[in-house]
């Protein structure tokens, strides 16, 4: 697509120097994810992965849950007054007998570049229900010392970053600490969208023997697509919120927060952490 | 409210030595917000300054520009099964003669935690038309000596961050670098809705002398709050993204990103930065 990074004329001050010169930066652009043709969202992101994006977030919604519940993808031409095709409308159309929630005022779904929560109406439908319980049997069991390499092994594989510094990261590792798949996005709800939409695409649902580690914090809906997709370990780099550490201890997922150097606080789901054996190097 | 944050049981790890303690963590729930008593939108935010989230968001969306717009807000007793009063929904009460927005599927209203933008369900409503243009007359003028004092200016502002990590901060500045409001929320979105809200109240707006400072990137959304409250002045510690930088070119609004120590970028209106003033120190 050629639409992750765009150029734009900067006009740079340091130390009081002025310099202007063109520079990089992250692009941030629209996207309306339609469901069997009926408009369903617009979250803003970074151009890219935009199938893989809408397919993950239908897994958070509830509404996807394996490869053969989708049909197609489409980019719609004619979205535009002009009938151009903008890049920038999906129609996902789901397989025949894949149930379609009622988009209504009362239950409407909607998104943004930093929720994946929200599209409920009401604040009852708050806590949606996991297609699958985090069933990692046995459970996942992680030595603090692995998940402590993982933000630099992150960082090594985030490639927009660097240039733009504008990008939320989010990653998938196996038990073992192996990268399986990053994505960057403006939003890091999108970035963990598009991880679960390439899962489900790969037939890989439910992840139940991964690591989800994010650049950032991690609020209620980040623990809410880990659970939706199954996967029993979240890890961030910065804090959660109550609400996230409240949720990961009703479905028994693992929160790790402030994973920094060899420091980590567990909020939640201390039991697949190899706490013993960390104690005994302290 | 005393609910900005709550206290949870954490394990903390430090170069292998195991440790249980409390921990404050940023508090996160949602919040709906009613216009007139119909179902408009849910955010996820930090409790508190409710009213001026809810009374900022509609600044946002144009429905609000005037405190005299605004008949009352309440929070809904009802709202839960039990009869109860859950403070999570309020209720925007209107004057007779503000016209209210149209919400149907084609064009509805919809938030969360980091958005303000949408809310549109068509690509074509993504530019919002301002109220007001950025009318500063004359036009601010800024020393970048001046804008580099801001971070730290907010930094010792931000009570709650010190403690849980957890939080967005936004605050308004005049245009002689002198602290107005400052506002924390685990959704930046909200940080600035709730500045925009109490400025509302105060019958503060339009805005047109003053800087608005975030901490972190500068996303479309919130360029477009700015140009909403008639903010001339948008800084953000972090990157922009590009739709930010166009929204900024096309509106008149100066934007200005990494903002750190001494150095800054300014992306857009560099008609208010006193850049020659900076140049002759280099």
């Amino acid at each position: 697509m050629g639409r992750v990074t765009e150029r734009r004329k900067v006009i740079r001050i340091r130390d009081g120097v002025v310099s202007s010169r063109p520079d990089t930066l992250v692009a941030e652009e629209p996207l309306e994810i339609r469901l069997n043709g009926k408009p369903l969202a617009i979250t803003m992101r970074t151009p890219g992965d935009d199938f893989a994006l809408a397919a993950g977030f239908l897994v958070s919604e509830g509404v996807l849950a394996a490869a053969s519940d989708l049909l197609n993808i489409v980019y719609c031409a004619g979205a535009t007054v002009d009938g151009s095709n903008s890049y920038n409308v999906v129609d996902v159309r789901t397989a025949p007998d894949v149930p379609i929630p009622d988009i209504t005022l009362e239950r409407n779904v909607y998104t943004t570049s930093s929720c994946g929560l929200c599209g409920k109406a009401s604040l009852d439908a708050v806590r949606t229900t996991a297609r699958w319980p985090i069933s990692d049997t046995p459970p996942v069991r992680v030595e603090p010392e692995l998940l402590a390499c993982l933000p630099d092994r992150l960082r090594a594989a985030q490639r927009v970053f660097d240039r733009t510094g504008g990008l939320h990261a989010a990653a998938l590792f196996t038990e073992e600490g192996e990268l399986v798949d990053v994505r960057e996005d403006v939003g890091r709800h999108n970035a963990v969208d598009k991880l679960v939409g390439r899962a489900l695409q790969n037939g890989d649902l439910p992840l139940s023997r991964t690591i989800l580690l994010v650049s950032g914090r991690a609020s209620f809906e980040l623990a809410q697509k880990a659970v939706m997709a199954g996967i029993p370990v979240l890890a961030a780099v910065s804090a959660p919120s109550s609400l996230a550490v409240d949720l990961a201890a009703e479905t028994g997922l693992t929160l790790v927060g402030f994973l920094r150097g060899s420091s980590m606080n567990v909020y939640a789901g201390e039991d697949r952490i190899a706490l013993r054996a960390a104690a005994t190097q302290g």
